[in-house]
């Protein structure tokens, strides 16, 4: 998973890095690296958007391990939160269109990643939106999120 | 920060743990390495209950960069976070007794970790209580909390 090897690489970098704006351990926000958590939340949004919950929760951990925080609570696997989603949004109409806006990307290093956002659900008559938490891991090396905590804002 | 010997004594701890019970890498309530934060979590709880905020807030990231997502917004900034926790509990009869539960923690590598639980916030005339999100890094030699973020439970 992480040998010498890839670590000497990743040193390297960050070496390099140091060199050309500065390398501190806290990353946030580096666009060549948070490409993967970009394309992944807009390919969530295109499958929501075609009222494909499945293809929405490929990119959730397929495992009881899976935790969603919403509503003061905390629900655990993704067989779970997938009938929570198919029975809190069982039309089109109800899934309404979804935007992921104000994305940002704090790695954790190597294997892991925080990544905040704001969401924004367009539909009739109550659109609704608010903010996200995302943790994702790289499990077998494919990047998955492995907890959610999403609220939504009183305003919108 | 991971030296090399470091991660070799980890690896090996995994071999020994892939013989004895199974060792994946996604490691969670791993008692003696969640040690820590539970330790983080009841000097946090003890410093607020006798109304100590700045004892309370050590164990944030003390940094522009830290982030407390609550009521579907995020804020930045401990001065910010710090400033926001005196204007919303100005007195002990408002700051209440605090208590964490059902702490959960997985690590993600050697330097970061994420911490769920719920808390309980017993006050007159209006109890509150919720979940949380906690995202840990290690800075400097110590677990801070990069990420919070809080939601109440209507219920409670």
């Amino acid at each position: 998973m992480c040998s010498n090897s890839i670590r000497a690489v990743a040193h390297l970098g960050c070496a390099v890095g140091l060199l050309l704006t500065g390398c501190t351990r806290s990353q946030t926000d580096l666009s060549a690296r948070s490409g993967p958590f970009h394309r992944i939340l807009d390919d969530q949004a295109e499958a929501w958007n075609r009222g494909d919950i499945d293809g929405f929760m490929r990119h959730y951990w397929q495992s009881d391990g899976l935790t969603f925080s919403s509503d003061g609570h905390t629900r655990r696997g993704w067989t779970k939160t997938k009938a929570r989603y198919e029975q809190r949004y069982p039309t089109p109409e109800r899934m309404g269109q979804l935007e992921f806006t104000d994305l940002e990307t704090h790695l954790l290093g190597d294997n892991a990643a925080l990544v905040l956002g704001r969401w924004h659900l367009a539909r009739e008559p109550d659109s609704v939106g608010g903010n996200f938490t995302l943790v994702f891991e790289r499990i077998d090396g494919q990047w998955k999120i492995i907890h959610d905590h999403t609220s939504p804002a009183p305003s919108e």
